[in-house]
């Protein structure tokens, strides 16, 4: 593809020079008083499509619009579908910034705005390798579709919606998705797992006030002993989650998966300095990036009882409750250890308690296949602009639109990030490296050449 | 003594008028507002002593004044002190207030005003009891000390100082205490032992900031998850305190103990139907009743730890802590059990998690013989004015001052409660019944005979 490549690089500057144009609109999504920032930024990326003459189309919802685009379909091809968001973080603690977070600045090689690698500058390099192909072929290898949403950062409603309702519209081989990060610097990385969540809160009520902790006490039931008591029973010294069939489902690791994250030679003690701690528990039998990525866990995210301002007051409380999730990995059914869970908590809870357990939100862990050609395909084209093959990592956090993708689409979502982890997304200072956004680009157009050869196209 | 219980009837009324102006006094030490009422109250309580002649100092302090009185000296007479207070607590929530709380109203025979049975009918029993044998007889059987404190209801911290600094000046053979409840109607009771306490608060640091759950699931040491096994850890199953060396010093109940807890008829379901629990647990092998006044305990008072709102939100908090205490029996050691709790959490911290143990306030348990002759002599004294003989108590809280009386003046404290369990203390609608107001007297006025006839006086 030497006509793509040469195009890019000839428009290198005018690329920065748009992505720059796109970050100075404040599209922050959670903040009521920015709507219409919001709408001007979604109306810039229907814009763009329109100009590749998408058949583009600014979708309303009762948040903010959706931005949906297809090139003109073509019979026989494969098709993609990319999933991008053209909302942003706010940008408190605002005082923390070096540049002002809407005025685009270049420093040390890198672009500093909020919104630089979360998600616009990524989302960009995909509409800018269809750019070059339409530019330089007049066509595209391969069908293109594209829905953009402006609501990521507040819970993603209308997309969810919209994707429940338009599968057919929406029907594709594959997902593309840069939203991440590269696993170092030069080393960029297909993702090929995302652990699930089922997040609980339990809510413990004992005697009717706060009572006398010197008066009842030994004589009540006192739901925060009961609470640390029924959390702690949850998860034994040995770093196993304590509910019955926990990890009947579990899909193992590979002896190949396990030898590619053990040659990734990650540093555990600079992880452990970073975060300014001296070591660390965990389920034994398995390294720190098997913990991180591809092993369930355990974590309680919030404690409230009784009181909590400074001093002491001896009190037995009345009430105690606890936030806590389960990561979860394949295939772990959310709906079954939840009601394991339950029977669980149930037959813990004393007497002189009564319980009651929130299922806040729940969704299943993601694989895709490794050896699929999709993935296959992506790292033929991540090596053509990295220089490097890329490496094979999962993510412990989850992506709903990820596990909605599966089920509704019934189609894997290549995970392709561009970023670094130091890029301070939803942190003061957000960057992204000019070279990294050059070769995402590079890498996309690639992309469509490479999945276009998938049907003997 | 049929003059003196004559005088006492002939005199009902003026005592009740006498206490009704006392509750007329907004004398809440807590707010500075109402500083000068507090000192009013100070002088009340002050002229009721010099209209008796008794040598009579308002004591400045930091805070609200000490009033200390004695009766003119005579050699070889035993001495009492008697302890109570002129302040008293907040009024809030007023609404709840069925008449004023500083307008005393009778109602069903008991009169209603803040400061009624906390402390000021009651420690106005020992004044009027002490005024009739200086009427009738123009003398005290024993000599009396008093000291009446103004911050009680805020922590008693000038009293502490002075006697620390004055055990000389309130050297005596025995303290004589109403500031408690009978045991139920018409069944009054002495109170012999007292749990002391041990509190703390155990803060737990891990990473440097909340991390993402998903991301770091597993991989870091939650300070949330050892809070909970680590407080969990602290008791077992049976409801025994697993810190090493806990029981070694805890003087058991005697047999005949567990057979006066057992005849006093306590109704447990009745107990924990007013506090809406269906039942409890506790320590195995006692009686709710043992489990509140003679054994120790171990109860969590304060959980704080990462997100507490509503909603969930998914992160791994950087810190988490809990407040808890012990109630202590006699012979426990508060030094000694502090040292063996940080031995033991030291022991159970695990890696990735700073640990700091505050220790916010201890004091031991206290046991007043109940075979003495002091509490024989308040037994005679409370059955000629009940007509029954009083029930013996101990009780689940700690009264400090009665520790310090123990350990600064080597004596034993009578604490002889007229009130009663639903008199509203530290509540809307604080009440006393007249009925007890003068039973009170009549027991007082009796004690000091039944007192002067240890000495063979």
């Amino acid at each position: 593809m030497p006509n793509i490549d040469d195009y890019l690089q000839s428009q290198a500057d005018r690329f920065e020079a748009e992505l720059c144009e796109f970050l100075t609109i404040p599209s922050v999504s959670a903040e009521p008083a920015r709507s219409g920032e919001v709408r001007r930024a979604a109306g810039w990326v229907a814009e763009q499509f329109r100009r590749l003459e998408f058949a583009t189309e600014l979708i309303e919802t009762e948040g903010h619009p959706l931005v949906y685009a297809e090139s003109a379909p073509v019979a026989g091809l494969p098709t993609a579908l990319v999933y991008g968001h053209y909302d942003v973080q706010p940008v408190d603690p605002i005082e923390l910034w070096t540049s002002p977070p809407f005025t685009p600045t270049l420093r040390d090689g890198s672009l500093f705005a909020r919104g630089a690698t979360d998600d616009k500058g990524q989302m960009l390099t995909h509409l800018k390798s269809a750019e070059a192909w339409m530019r330089v072929e007049g066509r595209l290898p391969i069908n293109l579709k594209f829905i953009i949403e402006g609501e990521e950062e507040v819970g993603s409603q209308a997309l969810e919606k919209f994707i429940a309702e338009n599968a057919e519209r929406l029907a594709c081989d594959c997902v593309v998705v840069s939203d991440s990060a590269q696993f170092a610097r030069n080393r960029p990385a297909i993702t090929y797992g995302l652990r699930g969540i089922a997040y609980f809160e339990l809510k413990l009520t004992g005697p009717r006030r706060d009572l006398h902790s010197g008066s009842f006490g030994g004589s009540v039931t006192n739901p925060a002993n009961a609470l640390a008591g029924m959390l702690a029973a949850l998860i034994d010294g040995s770093g196993k989650v304590r509910v019955p069939g926990f990890y009947d489902d579990v899909v193992p690791l590979t002896e190949r998966e396990r030898n590619e994250f053990d040659a990734l030679g990650f540093d555990e003690q600079e992880f452990f300095r970073q975060l300014d701690v001296d070591g660390a528990v965990g389920e034994e039998g398995y390294t720190t990036l098997e913990r991180r990525w591809a092993r369930p866990t355990y974590d309680i995210c919030g404690l409230s009882s009784g009181y909590q301002n400074d001093g002491a007051k001896t009190i037995l409380p009345a009430s105690a409750s606890g936030k806590f999730s389960f990561r979860l990995v394949p295939n772990q059914d959310p709906a079954k250890i939840t009601a394991a869970l339950r029977a669980r908590l149930t037959e813990l809870c004393p007497p002189g308690v009564k319980m009651e357990l929130i299922e806040w939100h729940a969704s299943p862990g993601v694989l895709v296949p490794p050896d699929s050609p999709y993935v296959a395909a992506a790292a033929r084209a991540i090596e053509h602009a990295f220089d490097v093959p890329p490496v094979y990592t999962r993510e412990g956090g989850s992506i709903p639109i990820v596990t909605t993708f599966h089920e509704t689409l019934k189609v894997d979502t290549l995970l392709l990030g561009w970023g670094q982890d130091d890029d301070n997304a939803h942190s003061p200072n957000e960057k992204f490296a000019l070279v990294d956004f050059h070769r995402g680009i590079k890498a996309s157009a690639r992309l469509w050449h490479e999945l276009a050869q998938l049907s003997g196209g």
